[in-house]
């Protein structure tokens, strides 16, 4: 059976993330998923820097978040990033983040990114054996 | 015939948006569509400041980048801001982003924000009188 | 006998926080002097939020920051936040950035900020009790 | 007789820039005074890539801003970015901000940079030979 993995990581909002209303400004939420991403790669030994290790660097080519509640400074937010398994050459992630200790969804969002060769920059057309391998090892295919 | 309302400016790339691998860095953007909203706004007098002075705060609820080419530093990208009309109560743009002086295409994007009284937060159903009155001005409705 | 009272955070670099050259873009620091200041606060009960409560904004008017060796995505940074007692109404810190786990420092820096009035943004020319009291209390007078 | 070189640049204050105070966070001005660093190198050809062209990059190792004024969302900085000749294998700017069109002083400051090879990151320890040509031509030596 597919498994479903994820990770968490809680993020405290900095004074000069919020904006004159008082709340965090709408695009450092894309900073947070980036924090989420490098959690979870972390945890999970798919981090940018093995990538790179590997001979690739991962652009994200698509971005999208929906804001659900407004964070203010002095809060936390939970990051929760889940893979999104995918038979194309992509990496995908959802995010899903929470006003920490609570289970108030603050934004929902996800990411895609490509595997570009380091030294070429060409986009790979099949995903990388380290990252087949990497999926069969979490049971993810 | 209803028209299509939109507006161009030019953001150079400044040496801190651009990351370690040389590009400016996918969050970067975000603030680019900013800048793009607010070109349009001060040109065709529907900026933040205007809303604000009839008492609304018009925070954004959705966005989403496509990621085309990369830029770097010291290059400057047009962005095009389109207004998209809709009769919710929400303010939708499209935004297209080239390398200035091309029709090379960086990125393109959406945002979709909506209406909440200044000073209460509360969520407006309905449009303002004054941005339908803006849009029947500009043959948008 | 005076004390020195001073106040440790970790910070980890953020893969958007270095530059084009790999190394984090130097204004970064003075996030990370905010996070080490934050950390100082929550831990002594003299964060932005006490001030706060008790009427005050404390904004930063004199910065400075000297760098001794870079940082890399990757890397952690440990700040050091250390109270400087001053008698003229001024809260003053100096900071001191080592790579984790190492006696190698990073970069040196302080900060000097006023008290404002919360409501009238008049600048306070004699020290808030509060503040008086909580260095009577740490023996810093 | 010694020249004084300067050069002048606007830089429009981004929504996302101000803090919940309503201001310009303070970290932001030492991008202000990279705008202006900008600014001068195009006008006087003495620009990053010059310096990289030549070989070198130019790391900031000093900084200092004193802040004045406040700065709101929605109002235009002009940076006056100054040449401070010195004879070290170094490269100095003052840095005045003003509210544009107006004479008030908004902050001070001051970069030190210095000049390394850019392939093998050695500290040079006297001036580049086209930055010493480039002092000549400008007759600041």
């Amino acid at each position: 059976m597919q498994k479903i993995l994820s990770g968490k990581t809680e993020v405290k909002v900095r004074f000069n993330e919020a904006d004159p209303l008082g709340i965090v400004w709408h695009g450092h939420y894309i900073r947070y998923f980036e924090d989420g991403r490098e959690a979870f790669g972390t945890k999970h030994g798919i981090g940018y820097l093995d990538f790179y290790k590997h001979g690739f660097v991962v652009p994200v080519v698509n971005i999208e978040c929906s804001y659900k509640r407004s964070l203010k400074y002095g809060e936390t937010v939970t990051v929760e990033t889940i893979f999104v398994p995918c038979e194309a050459a992509k990496l995908k992630f959802d995010y899903r983040l929470y006003k920490s200790g609570t289970a108030e969804v603050v934004a929902t969002g996800s990411s895609v990114q490509v595997f570009l060769n380091r030294e070429t920059s060409v986009l790979q057309l099949i995903n990388p054996v380290f990252f087949e391998d990497w999926k069969r090892k979490h049971n993810l295919i």
